[in-house]
């Protein structure tokens, strides 16, 4: 995963022992050497096999070919191609470049699984490129601060599925979260003492480009900017500057701020593009400011948004004289735009039909918000080319860059951030990498299983997050019944969080909400197994998980009680807790009906279809995933 | 864990919240500083709030007193103690030294619990200080290469238990791990590649002082010294330089060559003791030897131990005059050894009790080879003043300074290290800290439990290596009936490892002997519940849990073996399977009989009780720990 474009399965397999050994023939650079090292630390996670130090000693049955340099600052729409031949003796990749070597290692260790005789990889040989140059994914450094540790290790998650930008953005209202020399007082004043040194930025960038990653820097403006303002007010357009959000479009000063501010950022990140922003401007400061009225007065500028874009218009020259090409939400694009403008949407797919239409080129992200806790199978069935964009001319289509999934930060914090991202980008990955016709959503389910598994060996923490918060707030080594409610609930889907608290970034993020993963894998597949029994294709077997589910659930309750008393953290999850119980209840006893086709009161029937229906909605910021799947198991019992 | 030394409860509890403020009062340094952050940063981690950066600015509730400094390279038997008073509205730390007060903050890490209402902290007022100033842990960096970032936080988990030494070893026969800028063939020839650069060990020593902890270096001589020939051949004793394994003590090149190498050592470690090894010579390649016998005969050195005597004297003259105090195993001590050599002893209490006669400090290691899989309990109840050392003077008990775990890694790689070393590594710091009448063995495994947890804030893995490697063993996601065999099976422990494999550093350590803990809590448990049934003193409580276990454990073979058969490294566990569900099919059977105190056919019973030994036996090198507690619950049957 991401699915290769063309695959054709030999005989046999290719086995991996202590003999294996690994060789870099043709065009040589370190950025090689050290994807090999890093290729044979994952390779011998994955194996329990220290083989490190012999491979590169051993006669070499993995050869790896590369014709020539790749460019020395990582372009869009470079060649990431590559050749990947195993056969029962030897394997070898070839690409034209170095980016392709990096995908080619990628798809052979997913490809390692171990059988009765060792671990192996199956003969096959592949041919595979990306089906968009722009597969990137968004880190939100502006919300709340994320240490380096978790920016590297979030990176070599991207490198495992191919995606090839990392869109990094450091402010937002809440800080400033980077070291401008020019500006210290930005970092000095705005970031509460957490932001990346400049060194540290070129080390990321670094660890980036070693992993085929180019890296876009983000800072948002003119709005979302109130953590600027603690060391240059002068910028705000508010009379407060510690309650404004947003620059003040009308004073020069402003951008000679902003030609030596972005001058220093645009020399810092070598990629070609660069990130302004742009989203979200709510005109309400600008229209509150006599000063401000009367410029647009002035300048026979009508609205919020005309002034926006007189800002845009300025900011876009300041790039384009540092050699770049600016990067924007939406909003930036107005009818005077420049057309090498990119557009990043966050509106949908409509809205990047129609830049492409216009000129512009454009990468989605609607639909690939990882934040807002959606299905993988929801992420994955969005296309960049799909809904509005699929009426585009081939012209037009090839102004559709690709895709970014974004990892926003106002309620996530740097602990819970892994199982945010992961591992559902690899859904996104997918949809951005392989070819338009992969679309199964059980297979992409079934693979992303192992996936997820495999991204361990890279040391994301995401299959660990849950049950260590868990112990947390139970203060238990091993809540057991905790853990059994945790698997069937969910965080708030989309902007759908009913609970009233703001989140800061110093609001604890410790709670149940915050501890599951975005989507249910017990309850997608008691869904499964639910459906089937409801439409009369279940298996025996399918009965036997089904009863053996609900019996846990209901019995589950009575254990869970007395724990969720000693901790001020669960203490409302009581009737999350009780709900699961008698939602369990009541699909135990349809079972009962249906086994025996027994008729049901139609009251009865009905009540119960109303518990179920108040007890998926959200409670104790929860969703109880599995009350609907109940309802369907009712639902299909035989009525008086 | 370690229990202090004078505690006194209060009345109600100190919260953590949001209004947490933190403040260093008195003598200052950068030192206190990292430690108060990282302090914060497990508090953080703890309760999941983001004090970190608001906990410095907020009114501080939690005051630390430090009276002065420690000296600039730490010292045995620095001051260590600490005052730590806790109230409901406010905390006071004061130590005389920045070493104090990290281990009042790691008191108070520990302390932190989560309540109906808060993570809170009881109010207490504690008076705190060690008994023995030298508690050590030995890594093993000769036979296997342990990376920089293992290293570290092993010792973050020996700063949570107080441990003050790092004893850090660096070369066997299978490496050479540390850079000689003096005598490069060293590293170059011996490592393999991988070897610790100067740097790189500053930076470890610096950071093991933050944490109130001496680095130690080890540089085993005479013997286990086969990796230094393949730089230096001229040093071996044998005719092949690469099966050689004694330096050859006769010749003035090899004291010459130390007098280099040590001197180099010596100004890169600036702890004023060295570790030179001397253990486990073999003299026969001296005996083989032509030209060593001539010098044998020559100076009248009867036998390979008075030659490795007058090798250990001239080592020890070469460390003295750089001004350091020489460590060795217990083979360095000779009639005419300085009386202020420090012997580690491996060999037993009663070897450190004659040391401690003749005039000699000492450290005791036999006993807490954290690498034998013993119990933490058997470690817990070894003291180095115990057994032949109760009977010295005060004088000689003096020179008794402490005790050190050791974790050789013979057998043990660095994905497994973790969970060799903790928490067991708990039990022994708390034998070396507190007070000698803290003897009470289920109060230590009930709070050991709660520092193992607490562990896992510090990054170590020791909770996280089983599942993991079960994981990758099985190929499967969540291999649930390999998890319940591996609960109640351990390594081979002391050296009864049954297996003929020889280990050198690229032997595979992925099979489940590697990857189970030494010690299995549940089968300590289960063996707890055996013992009180067949005693009359079972609760129902317990009955119902035997009973549950033994259910669980019969169901499981069948559940199991399917899985087992499709992983090469999983085949030869179907035996150990299938002796636990016969054994707990005749544990079933025996409670039954118990309960209903129904008399058993004597043939019967004997031959359970005959299967239940065989099964106890090792198998598939691993021990089935339940099979003696089966044994008990059968012994308890009457018969007819």
């Amino acid at each position: 995963m991401p699915m290769p474009a063309h695959v054709v399965l030999g005989d046999g397999e290719f086995l991996i022992d202590e003999h294996f050994g690994i060789a870099l023939n043709g065009y040589k650079e370190l950025r090689l050497e050290r994807a090999q090292q890093r290729f044979l630390d994952v390779l011998s996670r994955e194996t329990g096999i220290p083989l490190w130090r012999e491979a590169i000693r051993n006669r070499a049955n993995f050869v790896i070919q590369t014709a020539g340099p790749s460019a020395q600052v990582q372009g869009l729409g470079e060649n990431e191609s590559y050749h990947l031949e195993i056969s029962t003796t030897a394997v070898l990749l070839k690409a034209a470049n170095p980016l392709g070597v990096l995908r080619g290692l990628q798809t052979f260790l997913q490809l390692v699984r171990i059988t009765p005789s060792a671990f192996s990889v199956r003969a096959v040989t592949i041919d595979d490129e990306p089906r968009f140059p722009w597969r990137g994914l968004l880190i939100d450094s502006g919300h709340r601060f994320v240490p380096v540790s978790v920016i590297k290790r979030n990176l070599d998650g991207m490198e495992a599925v191919k995606l090839n930008v990392f869109h990094w953005r450091f402010a937002d209202n809440q800080g400033f979260h980077i070291e401008s020399k020019r500006f210290p007082l930005l970092q000095q004043k705005g970031s509460g003492g957490f932001y990346y040194s400049q060194d540290e930025v070129r080390e990321v960038i670094t660890y980036a480009r070693d992993r085929g990653i180019r890296t876009v820097p983000e800072f948002d403006m003119p709005c979302h900017t109130t953590s600027w303002f603690s060391g240059y007010p002068a910028l705000a357009s508010g009379e407060n500057p510690f309650h404004s959000s947003a620059i003040d479009p009308t004073r020069e000063t402003t951008y000679k701020f902003l030609t030596g501010f972005i001058g220093e950022m645009a020399e810092l990140f070598p990629d070609s593009y660069f990130h302004a922003g742009g989203d979200e401007c709510d005109s309400k400061e600008w229209e509150d400011n006599p000063r401000i009225q009367d410029f647009m007065r002035t300048h026979a500028i009508k609205d919020g948004a005309a002034l926006q874009a007189v800002f845009t218009s300025r900011v876009e020259k300041i790039i384009a004289g540092r050699k770049k090409i600016m990067v924007g939400w939406d909003e930036v694009l107005q009818p005077d735009t420049p057309k090498d403008v990119v557009i990043q949407s966050w509106r949908g797919p409509a809205s990047l039909a129609q830049a492409a239409r216009d000129g512009y080129r454009g990468v989605l992200s609607s639909g690939y918000y990882v934040d807002l806790n959606q299905s993988a199978a929801e992420h994955y069935l969005v296309d960049p080319l799909g809904d509005d964009a699929a009426t585009l001319s081939p012209d037009q289509k090839a102004r559709v860059l690709g895709g970014e999934a974004t990892m926003w930060t106002d309620i996530v914090s740097h602990e819970n951030m892994d199982n945010r991202i992961w591992p559902r980008t690899a859904a996104i990955a997918e949809r951005l990498w392989s070819p338009v016709e992969v679309q199964d959503v059980d297979s992409m389910y079934q693979r992303l299983a192992i996936v997820s598994l495999k991204l361990d060996y890279y040391g994301l923490r995401h299959r660990l997050i849950t049950d260590e918060m868990l112990e947390r707030m139970s203060g238990e080594p091993d809540p057991e019944p905790l853990k059994v409610l945790a698997a069937v609930v969910q965080p708030p889907r989309i902007y759908e969080r009913q609970d009233l608290r703001t989140f800061t970034d110093f609001t604890p993020l410790n709670r149940l909400d915050d501890a599951v993963p975005p989507e249910s894998d017990t309850a997608r597949e008691f869904g499964g197994i639910a459906k089937r029994i409801a439409s009369g294709e279940a298996t025996p077997n399918d009965w036997q998980r089904a009863r053996q589910w609900l019996v846990l659930w209901r019995d589950n309750d009575a254990k869970l009680q007395p724990l969720l008393k000693r901790s001020y953290l669960t203490q409302d999850l009581a009737p999350v807790s009780e709900n699961l119980s008698r939602a369990a209840e009541i699909g135990l006893q349809a079972l009962d009906d249906l086994e025996k086709n027994r008729a049901v009161n139609t009251d009865v029937r009905q009540r119960s279809i109303d518990f179920l229906k108040s007890a998926a909605k959200p409670q104790a910021v929860l969703l109880l995933m599995v009350a609907p799947s109940v309802e369907l198991l009712i639902e299909a019992t035989r009525t008086q």
